[in-house]
């Protein structure tokens, strides 16, 4: 693998997928853990960044060390939590970008107070310059991981070229989000960034073409983690034994602080819209009855469960029921994405390619196209897709991300 | 589709997922139901035939019309009974090859009387020859559908050469079952055998090189319709996803002749047999706690259910738990894959390939392979393969078997 | 038992309920089912009336045949509706009091044109004497099985008195609901009236007394059918065995008209209103997060589907969690509620008892108590004391409901 | 609650459920746990002893210290076992008897040695003897909580009265059980024995009426705890509600002590056999297809998984299913009752009952009774009697056993 050190930028670093994802670098370096649910670990020769490699920073509205975060999620265990405390209690996240528009139910106190969205960019881009110099890594990516906004018009005027976007950052223009900030100030430095969050962030053509100039490799959006996951993976399967899906109940019940945001429904919109999609288009016709419930229940904490009801009609037209209730942990199946992720955008800027890396498709619930088009949502091919992107490039050997340097 | 008409000669024609097949081909032609359930039926310009050129006959031991025979199983609805009874009643199966040493549970009135192998073997061939005669239909194929046999031991001398296997089939060998006696008598003469039971039937050394020899297309065994389907749909999802499967505890219960042909430990072992394997080869481990039960209950009917409890270790470690529950009916989802397997069989025969067609090993738990490597057995990488199959080779325009004209 | 023919005027005869009842009761009279399903079938010598004595009538806003509804409704099997098509095509429902401001999704053309409340009540009142005339029944009951209404403010002066009601129906107030009226137009005839419905009906403090003045029994609300009844049976155990309940999350997917009206906020809020106190009330404590779902899926007809995770601490504080899934038909499971309501409340009426009938209480979500106490809501308890109650009094020979002879 | 310190000796001591039972009255006095899951907590005025007052000793196979017991089996959460550690592990089990005769999965080394049975009953005798003197304890109780044994044939003659087991004991019978030897050492000295397993034990006629005529309250067999306790609640509402069972099909999957010891078909047939006759006996017929299923699948560990499907016929004959999933702990399910059977026979000891205490039926599989009369299994109904014995009788203010001080 190649052993150069990446630093990874969090938007959301006190949140219960990032802690758990630096968590468990932090456990597998020690040996603590092996590297299961890590879905590249056995990918040799690829060119990705050893884990041992990575170095973690990032941003959020609250200021607890990451120990104490940790400990509030209670996604680690008492003993792996032990065995790490002493690393995470000296990492904080920085102060983050927020507004109340987008996301009300999380209210953190630690937010950056200049009031011009440019001297926002700016601050964030002196995150980076000292992450990097203090941590003295090579090269970075940025991944935003924090609460789910409402839905922004992605078809607006201002989100349409980068001189436009350009313009209405200067112009503080109310219409974008935080999530679009952070996007817009790793492209303009030619970052890495992927979204795994359902907010619209990199999503508008301004920042796409704005990726595509500057050689930024982004991907996103929503990780893929439970319900989804499965969703895809069976529906593909329905299809090939032409068996029709009549109905799609799909029942989510979630207790973290991810939940507690989507108690409000505007961010609860964005959130199913990107479940929505997937189905039709692994089935190639609408599922009339294909609903999603998303539900804030306490009992389960950081624990996830997801209930599925699928009706199906088989071969004479005769009806058929498919059950799948899935107890799973959120950060658990999430982090290791966001791992994963930073890994391929790193090779994939090392290769030399920038603006939307299609092949990483498998890692969300609503990929992200060069030019618009459906997305690939069938698990199975989007997992055959990324082991060829895998075993194709050959990485340029660069050491660090020169934009930054510079 | 290719417009010439197939002779379908089942084995086993009067059990339930053999007169679901033959109800469903005369409910498609009268336009009572579509193409729902039958997985190929999208496929156009590979040169299968059309599904209203399939006729059907065969053996069972029980003589009763199919009509008579459809009601007992209850699969079809009131008003599709209605509506292909005449055409049902006026079709009866033949008289079926029957060994008590290998199917105790199943006991029909209906068999061949003639005491030696090879003149059960000749009235097979009569059989045939009949079939194709009455019913003009310019080839065969011929399916095993019957009821699950006792294991049989494929290591023994006689099952190593065809030779052997001629000189075991004059000699009345007890250890040559029914199904392989069935497989003889259509590789004997270039039919294509499909073996849809967990029976050993063409997977001998010696009926596989005499398939080879004749060119006759075989596949086989034991139709991938519900619980195993289901796992090795799930299965790649996990191995892609690096989630470590530490126990998979799979209960079917059903309740029609099939499962009470189960109830004898001896059929049983056959049929857990083909649902074992399919777990460490697609994840590449031996999964430590893989416990499979099969139990006959009465209230499912033909109606079949599958609940799977399936605990996996992810990130960190830590568990998680997926659970299925399948509520589906045996008939409706073997009986279009026989069909299938029909029309695919067809087509390779016409391709002029012989031997074990390796690329339909989606429609099987337990596929085989021409040489006895480990089969695939992921779903969509099977599913792939068939696709790649039917679009590459073309069929020749023959018009009907040599062998059986002759 | 008692062998007198009684009415049962049912509000909402061609909905699911009321005609599978009603089918159901000449079935049985024919032999074609037993008495599965009906919870007093059991019961000797407590002067219920036969079933065969039973009569139906009744209204609803649309005026299709009985015969008809049954086929939209799908719930017979198509034997079962042949055997009954003949009686039941000559059976139409009277228009009915309707009132778009109660109840939105629901819309049928057959309603009575009269705009004055009285009037109505005086439209309901012919109604019910021509139905006893023409039927020659001696008694009569009714039974609101309507689609629900949205929530009434029952604490408003003009529902306190029964002087203050009488006067609201001449003002033709507007609060006045469709249940309301038809509660008020029995009881103020004597007439036993249950409400099967979650709408506020006879449960306001004017009808209640007038229903003591008048010696006419009433119970309700909401029957008691499939996950509310799990739930008062569940319940009652983990209070035994002091296993606390920590959530309970509750999901209901309906697809008949029921649940259509559901889709109207205001009738949900109805629903959830009744599902919600029971548990409470059972285990003595507030459960924090009791959430209860209900989803319009049209997939599931008229059948219904429940599925509940109960989180619950044992000893030693320690989490463990029980999953209940209940495929059920809706109308199979109150059908013979509404029944045995109609053979119960005659039989409190022939014993003399007026107003709250509690020991009824086990047939409600929201049992309704004379005095407004929190009823008992635990199903064996609730069991107990009508089995108590049906074997305490004796019933007077009574032969007609003499107000209505009167 | 009565205030002297009663001696529990428990048959089983190192086991799961005597060890959380142990442990967990540990917590509760050191106040780390509150009284949820003990199901006679809020009972006052009867007269039991407070928990405070019990005092665990006893016998295993293993002669692990507790807190080396309670690490392999995995109940206790880390800082509960932190808690609780220096008090466990100066807790170490009294050798036991052993017979490889009638439990072949579950072998310790710390066995009694010397081998005539009358030998071993006076060993018995000096252990419960040394036990009361060292912990100054005021009352023993004896609760068998070992591993399955066979099934044993309690018809033999040798059972059949005092003098005729006293005489096979003397003879060395090689059909007395341990199980049947411990029994016959608490009950000769008039102490309270309860069987919380499925082995025969107390259940014979020569035990019973030795309880009898010796005063010692007897109760068992096997405690109901996860899926019999929710069959015994589900299945009276049932039949409160006509539905008819057609079919229960119950699979367990479990990982621990116990599930291997059932991996002895001999021991599954104990189990077995108390688990099956619940369901015919409160519905009132037949099922003729009741099912269950144990399985021993190790991912579960302690922890244990039920699923239940239940079929039943409705009104008009019509199918429905209910399924239940029960992820429960075993031990913590199964110790409070452990601790409440102790203190309600030693309640009913000092009230003057001797005999079998029909009242305690709600803690048992197979509750046992006086007489052999088919006992009371209905949950609801055994609760309602317990509450009543509760709050019948008024206790001795006896201070200690006298047979055992004497």
């Amino acid at each position: 693998m190649y052993g150069d050190r990446l630093g990874i930028a969090v938007v959301g670093m006190g949140g219960a997928v990032a802690t758990t994802a630096i968590a468990g670098m932090e456990l597998l370096k020690r040996g603590v853990v092996d590297t299961t649910g890590l879905p590249l670990a056995g990918v040799k020769g690829a060119g990705l960044v050893d884990y041992g490699a990575l170095t973690f920073g990032g941003w959020d509205l609250y200021d607890d060390d990451l120990a104490k975060a940790a400990r509030t999620h209670g996604v680690l265990t008492e003993s792996q939590l032990q065995a790490v405390e002493p690393v995470l209690s000296k990492m904080r996240p920085w102060p983050a970008v927020s507004n109340r528009n987008f996301c009300r139910n999380v209210v953190g106190s630690s937010n950056k107070k200049m009031s011009s969205l440019r001297a926002q960019v700016e601050a964030i881009h002196q995150d980076l310059e000292r992450f990097q110099r203090e941590q003295q890594v090579d090269r970075l990516v940025m991944i935003n991981c924090a609460s789910t906004e409402r839905p922004v018009n992605t078809a607006l005027p201002q989100f349409a070229t980068p001189e436009a976007f350009e313009a209405a950052i200067d112009a503080n223009d109310p219409e974008i989000s935080p999530a679009m900030l952070y996007a817009y100030a790793a492209i303009s430095r030619g970052l890495p960034f992927a979204n795994f969050t359902p907010s619209v962030a990199a999503d508008v053509p301004a920042l796409l073409e704005l990726a595509r100039r500057n050689g930024a490799p982004v991907a996103g959006k929503d990780g893929k983690t439970g319900q989804t996951l499965l969703k895809t993976v069976l529906a593909p399967a329905l299809r090939d034994r032409a068996l029709y899906v009549s109905g799609w109940y799909s029942t989510n019940i979630l207790g973290n602080r991810d939940g507690e945001a989507l108690n409000d429904p505007a961010s609860k919109a964005s959130k199913l819209d990107t479940k929505g999609a997937v189905l039709d288009s692994i089935l190639g016709y609408k599922v009339q009855d294909h609903i999603v419930q998303i539900q804030y229940y306490r009992p389960r904490g950081d624990n996830k469960e997801a209930w599925d009801n699928i009706d199906v009609l088989g071969f004479l037209g005769q009806p058929m029921q498919l059950k799948v209730n899935f107890l799973c942990k959120d950060s658990i199946l999430a982090a290791p994405l966001v791992v994963e992720l930073a890994r391929t955008l790193d090779l994939a800027k090392r290769r030399g390619e920038g603006g939307v890396i299609e092949s990483l498709g498998c890692f969300f619930k609503a990929p992200m196209t060069p030019d618009g088009r459906t997305p690939e949502h069938a698990m199975p091919e989007q997992q055959r897709r990324l082991m060829k992107w895998l075993s194709a490039g050959s990485a340029r050997p660069t050491v660090g991300n020169e934009l930054l340097r510079g």
